[in-house]
């Protein structure tokens, strides 16, 4: 089984504006990243990515909405949408444990910053993916939250998906 | 005249831990970075970088300390360690002003991220220089300090220098 983190990002490293804009991200970035969100099956946000995606109709949009979505919160009484697709969890280890039960071998960790840096934190990513789209933003919401980790990384692939969008690809070195 | 703002960087986009450090940037990097730096025979840095780099002897282990050292600082005070080399400006637009009067056509812009978001927030940046270390921190100095800015960037090519670790050179489309 492989934890796979899949962002888009600013070339400074922002994945959203303070007000979760993300419309700065390009069609084919999101062909790519959804797709490989598909290709997995699953997903897993944290609470406020996940309202967030549902209020901009980014599940139906992307045809997300048959995938296993895993939303990370303390808070039992969020409503969610549509239970046969999308569970809660209350850490990430319990997210990735049913995701493993239920099958999967690829689990898709996807934002925000707080829930990327959770996982980081706890040792649980093996690779990450990070498509850099180019501008950069003085301030925004950052791939990682503010928190006490730090992880060597291996290259593993560098790829121009277009003229000027490159992905880049790294296994996490496991300490 | 361009003006080229080069550094280092985690995956995640900080430049130096919170205390500074930046002893996980690798000699491979540093190489390239000085080597850059020579040839344009100049470098804009902030107070706070000027002073690291001093206590850690980095003008001298890099023979960086025949090129001409402009630090940005509203302390006139400041005592400069080689006054035939490094003078003090008291803006961006001021320390390339200084520069391109004295026949610079190549002017280094090279951190801390308070002054990359000054030069990025004025406009006066006309190309990006990242080396992107395989290593991520769960936080740090990031490239750009908290700043109101947004610029478009076009690639201009993807360099591997090494195993590891990858050169992005970008032009700033300028608005």
């Amino acid at each position: 089984m492989k934890v796979i983190l899949y962002m888009a990002i600013t070339l400074n490293g922002i994945i959203a504006k303070e007000d979760d804009d993300t419309s700065w991200v390009t069609e084919t970035e999101w062909r790519s990243y959804s797709g490989m969100i598909k290709k997995a099956g699953n997903m897993i946000i944290g609470r406020r990515t996940y309202e967030v995606m549902l209020e901009n109709n980014e599940f139906n949009k992307s045809n997300l909405n048959k995938i296993k979505i895993m939303v990370l919160t303390h808070d039992a009484s969020l409503q969610i949408h549509n239970p046969k697709f999308v569970s809660i969890a209350k850490s990430p280890k319990e997210a990735i444990n049913i995701l493993h039960k239920q099958g999967f071998e690829m689990i898709m960790v996807c934002g925000g910053g707080g829930l990327n840096a959770s996982f980081m934190k706890n040792n649980l990513v093996d690779e990450i993916y990070l498509d850099i789209e180019p501008i950069v933003f003085g301030k925004g919401i950052r791939l990682f939250e503010d928190s006490n980790f730090e992880s060597k990384l291996k290259l593993l692939e560098v790829k121009k998906f277009s003229l000027n969008e490159i992905q880049l690809h790294y296994e996490v070195i496991k300490s």
